[in-house]
């Protein structure tokens, strides 16, 4: 297949295009924590994005890349978490429908971001396989577009954009930490910085409840994700190939955390940020906490992916 | 008394002692808040603040203000709160020993906050009487300065210099809405508000429970705090009679709320801005959602004071 945008060049193009559409999100420190770990650490806050992810960047980029024709019949897509939304918030922008399929048991908090961007949701049973018919049902029925959440070369570009904020915004880092799940934000991110700075490293945190990215990366060749069982529930998703082959040219390293090491570094995150952070979104921090000869007397900017969680659930 | 500094000249003064001692804190907004409550609302996020709370600007103003001579022996206080690590943060910084008179049953994450800066920790029984008695013994045994947390004209410019920050930041507000307890913060930033833009309305906002305040400004005189209980533990103490004073020339309303409202103002601010707020923190916003007509097509600041809480002891 054609990498399609899932370039460099496609990267700055997403940033032009998403430039009014997404935020800026900030970068914050905290003395405490360098003290903590030894590392001089820059948390990107994408649980300030618009929809609480850095999913609005991928999904602004791949609604507002669409011709007026492929546009007016709508947007699709499958999703129990923050892509849905994002997609319903980016769609509702351009004045256009997203149809989201989402499980029966998708977490109440989901579903009502969703709707509340005005995205249409459609349930159907909780297994892959009925989420991709049900999808190909709404696309025969409405003519829609589908928008996948990660396997999607518009997708990664729009993620990509956050390396180049994060470049400007902290000009001299050494190491760059990101959570892996599907590979979206890790393919695009990964990619854009090797292409300006190849001597920043880039690292992927996975939680060893999810670990197919690990495993592929070890092997070389994509594994499949089996039963994965995490807290870290933005991570489940099983990592799309388009995303595989960027992840094996441009990554560095992928580390895994415990649930445990997940948690205790949101909980930090929580008091010493004063911050909310969902559990995937700690998942960078905790791969600092759990390695941390590898960042002692660096500077390393960690991706807080997300900010989206039930309040009356949380995991302590 | 003399005001000994509660002017604005010693808000300006303060300013420029503190500049390097404290974070400018950020503003920030939400549309989704925005199109709730009908105002446009900007958030002073002083929970961002050194120590998790604005209490670090009074507490280094008064320390950096001693003369060695008045430092040589350290400060003291009693605190069961935010003031405490404070003192102690600025005590660290200047060199010299914070005595902090903590009651027996105050929370272990703030005696911990405390420790963590290096204070000195003396515990006595949990009444207002031990707290001056141990207090006054520490001072008799050690000759440290005593920095009261409010009743301070060196703790109130302080903490006036908030406002200079806000109006630099929202130039264009037109109310400002900060919570009451003992009285430091809305003293000083209502004196700093009214001296260079008089016509902006300063409200401030009191828990039901420890309404003190309310009823002293509605009386003309100042009232006791009798048996005050709320979810705001930051905003248990008595209005200072110097604070009185202050905010009897300076501040156009108070207005109460009930705890329902504020933790529904916490867990809004929680899950919408993706920031950890105190209970007393969110007392501003609580005011602004429970007098929506008040505030409604206006431009308000709402000071979110803190951050600090125990996450084991969520009010929901």
């Amino acid at each position: 297949m054609s990498d399609n945008g899932a370039n460099f060049a496609g990267i700055e193009a997403a940033r032009a295009r998403i430039r009014d559409l997404v935020h800026r999100t900030p970068v914050v420190t905290s003395s405490l924590l360098d003290t903590h770990t030894g590392a001089q650490l820059y948390f990107k806050c994408e649980n300030l994005q618009k929809v609480g992810a850095f999913k609005a960047r991928g999904a602004s980029n791949a609604v507002f890349g669409l011709t007026s024709a492929q546009a007016k019949s709508g947007v699709a897509t499958h999703s129990s978490g923050n892509h849905g939304a994002a997609l319903a918030q980016a769609a509702r922008q351009r004045g256009i429908t997203a149809h989201v399929v989402m499980p029966a048991n998708a977490p109440a908090v989901k579903k009502e971001a969703v709707a509340a961007y005005g995205g249409l949701i459609i349930e159907c049973e909780p297994t892959l396989a009925a989420r991709e018919q049900t999808l190909q049902r709404v696309v025969a029925a409405t003519g829609a577009h589908v928008i996948h959440p990660y396997a999607d070369a518009r997708v990664i570009a729009g993620q990509g954009t956050l390396a180049l904020e994060v470049l400007e915004q902290v000009p001299d880092l050494e190491v760059i930490v990101l959570p892996v799940g599907g590979g979206g934000l890790l393919a695009g991110v990964a990619l854009a910085i090797k292409h300006l700075r190849p001597e920043v490293e880039v690292v992927a945190a996975e939680p060893e409840g999810a670990d197919d990215a690990f495993r592929s990366f070890g092997l070389g060749e994509l594994q499949p994700s089996v039963a994965p069982n995490t807290i870290a529930d933005g991570l489940l998703a099983g990592l799309g190939a388009i995303n595989f082959a960027l992840i094996q040219r441009h990554v560095d390293t992928i580390l895994t955390v415990s649930d445990a090491e997940i948690v205790q570094a949101m909980r930090l995150q929580w008091s010493r940020l004063k911050t909310v952070v969902e559990p995937s979104g700690a998942v960078s921090f905790a791969a600092v906490l759990a390695h941390p000869e590898r960042f002692r007397g660096r500077r390393v900017v960690a991706v807080i992916s997300g900010g989206n969680l039930d309040l009356d659930k949380l995991p302590w």
